[in-house]
């Protein structure tokens, strides 16, 4: 490592404004109001529940007890990346270091975090500091938008309730409820989507979203087949895996339809096995399955080849089939690095795989799936310095490599800025930044 | 690679004493008597046979010949780790450089080890120039342990003969022979499991272990269930598939309801397909599945959150789902690096995965696997080599990483000393060293 | 990284002969007639496809046609290997550097390449510039083999039409062609194989292979199964998928036997998903899939144990399986780094396993897969390039690691030299060089 050639390539990267792709922050309020909020992060009492076992049981409502409760279990994930993000934004937005994150000292940080961020100015202080220009949410059907700032935030539709949970009538009732009545035929799910496109595409949508759990195939399913298994559901009965399957791959399609209807793009997000984990945290509960493959995925990218599909993967062992299929597939685009793949060891694997074979205009960089603003910064800053180091290995090796011309600074940068910005705006579809 | 930071770190880690969770050693006389013994581990006798095949036939009841045979077949396997801990072997035990190892000293090489392993002072001597303070057995129900030095030894019980070969009626019928009577119903089961435990106990059992293989599935059991199964078998009759996995997911309740009484750990070493290569030698007839993941354990994991579960992986794609169970299950601790992947590029990358994503007081950093002791030594100098090489990278990292605060020797100290001595000993409670 | 060393490491390799055991050459023409032709290898073409969609379609009876269109993409993708073997084509063949590919410039490229490749001496001078000694062929049974010089080219036998394809009755048909009579017989079968091997030895025969499907599996079938099978298509019935695996498994046992029959290898390439992207240019149409274990192939390899399979796998979820197998099975042979593992992380990750684990008499360092001569320098320099990098960390770590002897210049290049030249010329059977 050349320690003062990554440093430099560091300092250009994150002197780039950050767009980021996909998040789970509120609108309405971005920000945390207090360090406790922070820690109620899953990435904080899922790894305090590991190291110190209370049953995914801590006071959520509370922040301060929950403060008091995460701060002496700290120590044990010290080592950890996430520990580094919290770090990261006690330095930088609390202008706390780290010697004082001691569990007697818990009142002081609560305090501390009260003043900077329970102000109304913080949030635009956050986004001026961090240098954040756009931000993707994650939106149900039914979100309230009014009033949503769409130079800043884009919603983005998350399509699970049309597909893995229809089969909840408390999931179909609600879909009725949105549309004015009940769905009790395929055209009435086409209904229903029509209606949430409508409504996202008014305040400025992102795109179309799901995360999908592993094993999931597509294949084309006959409205007749649909309506069949539909019928069967509407009439209180339970649906054979088979059943699941087809019913899940049809209304794929149609969110597909819609996608193309209204120029969307369908970010995929592939293999996660939900509610594994009795005694996690909220949102602590999911792992991945590690026997995942994308070949499910090969009817809907064919049959939709003028929809894009960005995509990111949950497993390592899916991390070349999506450098391979966004390699030879015009529609396939590779984005991030998804929750246990987000960490320093495969990002670096993965961030080499897409130099080296995939597009140039292809990939994009990352996203930082934060639930407060405050998240973006030191995620993105985990990924850009992955990044410096393998553009700098990159320059170092053009040197002596008898194949490679010399790559100097100014390519590597102009690499960096088409991952983290000129990709995801021409991909998403981004207008009005710079 | 800062050369001399590595080397530093290593020196430094190398100091610690070895702590073994896992090996092969037979307590009765823990050491080879000869270099013969050392040649017969069938990581010589596979690679030999790999490197210029003789179908998997070695002269294993004749050291002298074994040794003679092998010798002229280590220059095809001299690039490899496993000749590296023969070298090691030769070189701070016998006293013999590598260049002693022609085919032609053979018994040159054979006396030598004679005079220095044949000694009834050899096994101390030993265990004091390798600084070794705890080594953990693997055992099966029936072994002798009366005798067993348990300050030094603890052994750990082999659970395949109750959950994976029950289906043979010569395993029930030992079984039975061990109980005191025939074991023909679920009650018996559970009766030769506690007599078993009982006996561990007294000689201050490490914990419960299983090497299990691809594709395993635990999931709820009836007692009637399991004993309907029984009484097939019982009755001559052969099981199906799904009565198999029945018994295997009932047998292993039942072990961990043992584990759960007794607060013993149970070490899952996950994914082998035993069996499968026809010509090799002995106990060099096994490979493992890439296919594999750890799903099929969700339902043991979490029917069972207080006991603890230590845990190898063989499969390199089980990498990452290891480190994520460990990051959000409080009773998943990764344990060390198994067999195919117990070699540098794996360890390398499975050890940054756990540095930078799992809680610092849950990885046990490394057993041997050895069925001498005097393997123990090289093994864990190949495994503090890479570990060394891992922080000193951190180091260096953190003094231009922008998420992190300096990490220096004495930091990168405590977490291989956790890793390597506290980790284990709260894990799997060792009581009485320092 | 160590550059100087690095590159010297290099220079040192990259002066070895070239040995490319496995190729899609056409020996009647050998090289390219201009650079349309290079520039029609599918990773141009698919690449330029997934860079800027259209549909697949390019003029590909137009080389200049395909020139023009294609130079203009070729920013977008100049981030890529694939870029740089064309930059080093280029270079090193055309005596262009990459300035002058702009696309204005397309047809003064062009004639540069008519020039230089149309000329008859031109495949002469580039195998001496080139230094390639031996070229090793993909040909189907009735290929055209009558000229072939066997000094150079050795033809190699594609042996899907009689295990994948035989369901087609268009490709038994064609085999009955051959044969002299219509396949109606196991017998039959046997025959054309026969008749087959006859041919292909004749002219200097390399060896069996063939690129296999994820998911295949072997099994030992009775001749009268596989004749009920035979019968069933001959009816006009099709295989269902049970009958598909019996049929494939019976076929390649039959070529297994004729391989030993004859003392030839069978060159294995697992792991393609063929004609997944329904969108894609010509050859650039198939994926891979990462669940995929060589499980499936237990059964041939050990009924064969006289048969030796060189492996090459698709997937990076089966190289450390493909390293396993090599370590204890006396005939599996990793070879090589195949298509969408074929770029710098991935083969850098298995060269580091293969050297570690692997007899180092059984790894065949590279092939180059290429379709024109001129692909084989730029190809195994990317190779030799990460086996430099690889050797020269073995050399630093050999200097501070515990468990090693020091490892110099020399030890490292004659591990390059075994892996290049000695171990495909024993394990492939390559008499008549240096």
């Amino acid at each position: 490592m050349n320690n003062a050639l990554v440093r430099e390539l560091y300092d250009r990267i994150d002197a780039l404004p950050i767009i980021d792709i996909h998040t789970h922050v509120n609108w309405k309020t971005g920000t945390a109001a207090n360090i406790g909020e922070i820690l109620s992060y899953h990435y904080y009492t899922e790894l305090a529940n590991s190291a110190a076992f209370q049953d995914g049981k801590f006071p959520f409502g509370d922040p301060e007890a929950l403060t008091r409760e995460i701060l002496p279990k700290l120590a044990l994930i010290a080592n950890t990346v996430q520990y580094d993000w919290l770090m990261t934004i006690s330095r930088e937005f609390l202008c706390l270091g780290p010697d004082e994150w001691r569990p007697e000292n818990w009142k002081f940080i609560f305090d501390r975090s009260l003043e900077v961020m329970d102000r109304p100015e913080w949030r635009d202080e956050l986004v001026a500091q961090a240098n954040i220009v756009k931000v993707f949410l994650t939106n149900q059907y039914d979100d309230d938008l009014e009033g949503l700032d769409t130079s800043f935030y884009a919603p983005c539709l998350r399509t699970e309730p049309f597909i893995v949970w229809f089969d909840r009538a408390d999931e179909r009732a609600k879909l009725g409820a949105f549309l004015g009545r009940p769905i009790s035929t395929t055209d009435d799910l086409r209904a229903v989507i029509t209606k949430t496109f409508e409504k996202f595409m008014r305040h400025g949508m992102g795109y179309a979203a799901m995360s999908i759990p592993a094993g999931f195939k597509t294949f084309p399913v006959a409205d007749e087949d649909a309506q069949r298994v539909l019928d069967k559901a509407l009439a209180g009965g339970a649906w054979d895996c088979c059943e699941s399957e087809l019913w899940r791959a049809y209304a794929m399609a149609c969110i597909c339809d819609a996608c193309r209807r209204y120029g969307r793009p369908f970010h995929l997000m592939i293999g996660v096995n939900r509610d594994v984990y009795a005694q996690g945290v909220p949102a602590g509960q999911d792992l991945f399955d590690s026997v995942n493959s994308m070949r499910g995925y090969d009817h809907v990218l064919n049959a939709y080849p003028d929809v894009s599909f960005p995509t990111a993967v949950l497993a390592d062992t899916t991390g070349l089939e999506l450098t391979a299929a966004a390699w030879i597939r015009h529609n396939v685009y590779p984005s991030g690095h998804w929750w246990y793949s987000n960490q320093p060891t495969d990002i670096a694997r993965e961030i080499r795989r897409r130099i080296d074979a995939v597009p140039g205009n292809k990939a994009i960089g990352y996203f930082s799936d934060a639930y407060y603003l405050e998240f973006i910064l030191p995620k993105f800053r985990m990924y850009k310095f992955e990044l410096a180091l393998a553009l700098a290995e990159r320059m170092e090796r053009s040197l002596i490599h008898p194949n490679m011309e010399p790559f100097g600074l100014d390519d590597a940068l102009e690499m960096a800025t088409n991952m983290l910005i000129h990709n995801p705006m021409r991909i998403i579809g981004i207008s009005g930044l710079a």
